[in-house]
């Protein structure tokens, strides 16, 4: 397991080349003065003070300098993941997911600007969708091969994963539209939480409680399965 | 509640218009002689012997021709779901997912080859991501409705639309794959059926059980809940 991928923290990570830096300052000056559509990459390394070549360098289309930490994140996502020695799936993809957040924490000003330009521009929307299809992929993926041999294993993997992705998507934007204010980590937890608790294991116990505690549900029969899985948080005191 | 929005079935629909079929066959063929990329709206209009103007009558764009049925599809979504009477929103979502495999289930040999040609170019699977947004973005905006006011309820609402989609995803891709031979009905309401053990009620209740019937469940305080639930879904016969 290398260091950088034994966690969701990324102090240890090499500095980011300053031209790669000076290219997305420039393109996001340029995108919010003019629009994104009216400014090209020609406006772009001009402003930078550098060639077009040195922009293709670092990204392969215009699109790619809006989200310029995403492949780096996938890496770090699947390295991640492929240094799985936990018991409980469901809690690694959402630590996994959680390495998106971060990455998103890491700028909040930046990250609220990029949202509102995601918002406007239908393109950048599209690269966005495939974006997120790539993160629900490598949860997918990985769940699929813990879950193998299990009866509708592939089938199981993929719900969770996308709901791993919308509960942490759900959070994200709820923080990009606060613009950025409030505790980014709490309210993704909070909502992978939720997840964790039709999915997965729940919460630790509490401390004092013994694992041989004992709790009673009484259920009617026909009662809708959620009714009773609320029931059940309560008693349980995860609700 | 009109007619057409009652029922995921559309016996009651209006015949589609014969040029518009005509564009879609000629699109397809030529799709499948040449490529996709190939191919021009141009070689279209003069195979299917119409005008450019008749084409973009019906289609924005070359994309739209591949997935000629989805704008009428979600049409439908919108409308079953908006005449809801139904006491389970999250049955209520399901049932308004099957309306997508019908759509593909109506012309198997047709999906099977766009399914193919999808998955050979990339901008049509981005188009693909968009509509399934689209679809996701419906059932979780019905979702929302139905849970304002409940704690997290946008939260909840966001995360099931996921596992449906994801759900029925899953299953129309195995049916697909297995070129659109088997049961797709069959398929994707088993993967419904685990979408909604997990969030909604479970299958009717088997005849002759009153609803006074009690199940009780015993579980140790520390047990993971999917675990708990497990054991709920097995006591209650819904495993």
């Amino acid at each position: 397991m290398s260091s950088s991928s034994a966690a969701p923290g990324r102090g240890d990570r090499a500095e980011k080349p300053p031209m790669r830096d000076a290219l997305v300052a420039a393109a996001f000056r340029l995108f919010l003065e003019r629009g994104y559509e009216q400014t090209t990459v020609d406006d772009i390394v001009a402003l930078a003070g550098v060639g077009r070549r040195s922009f293709f360098r670092y990204f392969p289309s215009k699109e790619d300098v809006v989200f310029p930490d995403h492949e780096r994140c996938l890496a770090d996502m699947t390295a991640f993941l492929a240094a799985d020695f936990d018991d409980d799936p469901v809690r690694r993809v959402c630590d996994a997911a959680r390495l998106v957040l971060l990455m998103y924490a890491e700028n909040p000003a930046f990250s609220v600007q990029r949202y509102r330009l995601t918002k406007s521009v239908p393109g950048l929307r599209a690269y966005e969708l495939s974006v997120v299809w790539r993160y629900e992929r490598a949860l997918a993926g990985f769940l699929r091969g813990r879950f193998a041999g299990l009866p509708d294993g592939a089938l199981r993997a993929d719900v969770i994963a996308a709901a791993v992705v919308a509960a942490h998507n759900n959070a994200l934007r709820s923080w990009l539209r606060s613009d950025g204010k409030g505790d980014a980590e709490a309210v993704v937890d909070h909502a992978l939480g939720h997840v964790r608790a039709a999915f997965g294991a729940g919460p630790a116990v509490a401390a004092g409680e013994g694992p041989g505690d004992v709790v009673v549900v009484v259920s009617r029969r026909g009662a809708p399965l959620w009714r009773v899985v609320q029931e059940l948080e309560t008693t349980l005191g995860r609700g």
